[in-house]
């Protein structure tokens, strides 16, 4: 295949649920022209509280199954997964680009203070595999690093309550675990693709001066500066295609994550696929 | 086998996740001389977002490998495989006794309120199913029936926010959901085996006269008059033997689940299964 042809080419994009939809959204705002294919794995969500052999397992099957569409990058939209599996999947992909949403997230955080503290606000498996700390602390081994697991935000993006006094509070509850110098950050990474969602109630709890830093739209910044680099973006001129997949439910699929597309989806709008 | 062999048999209980904990809890309580056996399908919860047919899949393979240890009752400990997958496991369970948690909810409901109008609080996947309105008006045709999900409530209970501002706005905020007349029902039914973790918090929202009917009470209820009826019922004097199965995340399980059970567990506690 010639550069032009795989110009051409879809970008996977893959994830535990829904959540991975906000990376979709801004990277189809970063690169309209590209042609997407994003694989929900409905069926064995949440990635979050489960083992990282079963992680590793998912992820690998997830990935063939974008590769059957022929994908010329694939982003793994999805932090548990990204923490676990990135370089089997790397592996896999064979000469092919992996982004996950850790590093661009790390990066981003580490550029907007150097030698900051920084606050990791994510699922429970994503905080027990500290792998932002690690991404964080490789870029800026002066940085000082925080995680908190905030399972229940997950369930409130979800169901669509990202405004308003129970946001607040909960998210308040989870803060009050830390000590004071811990709650005043000079960065908070929403290390969740769920937690964009709750970005204002997130920028309304903390002080203004607090840069607030979401694995979505670093992530997107990532892949377009990797797609010029490799000559590999897509030079229609046209918008590009947008493929769902999900492994189960697509109804719930559909009404939920719309919310995270920030577009309305109908149910008949994803596919179900089995892998 | 004769009739004493059997007796001596564990009973089964299934969920998928630690929710069902609360009914092995009312069991073990009920019926302190059985042993136990529990099979908490982790690596797939939670069941209440996903199709009939998985969930119908994935509760055959549950109860398939409980049959291994050679159960003599099997408990669906689940709201939502009790309401999807209960007919198919009785068949695969052959002539041996099967119950679930919808049944003897709507039944106590019934008892408490001959006539009365219902509030139902479930995860969406039940209440999609409609399972307890039909089971209720199959036993009372002229009882009214509300049904409302309150999915957040599920990670409530396992982050142990069980009580307090943040859960009793929660469950306001659900309830805002209903016009007044649903409102002020005369029974309650925790639908889902998280719910009874919340029971004081729902008791101070309703008024003290309305009954609140939770699954893992009466479940327990149901299997110790079915034992009794079918004299399978275990007669030693010692305390029956309890085990644990995950089908993933022991270390969690052990921490969340002990809230459930009432008791520290450990993650030796936990076996892990593949199904």
């Amino acid at each position: 295949m010639n550069a032009s042809d795989a110009k051409a080419l879809p970008i996977g994009v893959f994830d535990s649920g829904v959540g991975g939809l906000t990376v979709l959204k801004a990277v189809r705002e970063a690169l309209p022209h590209e042609d997407l294919i994003y694989l929900g794995d409905t069926a064995r969500l949440p990635y979050g509280t489960k083992s990282p052999t079963s992680i590793s397992r998912y992820a690998g099957q997830a990935t063939a199954q974008l590769q059957r569409h022929d994908i010329k990058l694939l982003i793994v939209a999805c932090n548990t997964a990204s923490a676990v599996a990135l370089d089997a999947l790397r592996e896999q992909m064979g000469p092919l680009p992996v982004i996950g949403v850790v590093e661009p997230g790390a990066a981003a955080a580490v550029a907007a203070r150097p030698g900051g503290r920084h606050l990791v606000l994510a699922t429970e498996a994503t905080v027990r595999l500290g792998a932002y700390r690690r991404a964080i602390l490789d870029r800026d081994p002066l940085a000082q690093v925080d995680e908190l697991a905030c399972e229940l935000l997950v369930s409130l993006a979800e169901e669509g309550w990202n405004n308003g006094v129970i946001a607040e509070a909960v998210i308040n509850r989870y803060l009050d675990q830390l000590d004071q110098s811990s709650r005043e950050p000079d960065s908070v990474i929403l290390g969740c693709t769920h937690f964009p969602l709750l970005r204002e109630t997130f920028a309304s709890v903390f002080d203004p001066a607090v840069s607030i830093v979401d694995s979505a739209s670093t992530t997107a910044a990532a892949v377009r500066e990797l797609l010029q680099k490799l000559r590999l973006g897509n030079e229609q001129e046209m918008t590009g295609d947008l493929k769902l997949l999900a492994t189960d439910g697509a109804t719930r699929f559909a009404r939920v994550g719309g919310q995270f597309l920030g577009e309305d989806l109908a149910t008949d709008d994803v596919t179900l696929v089995d892998l």
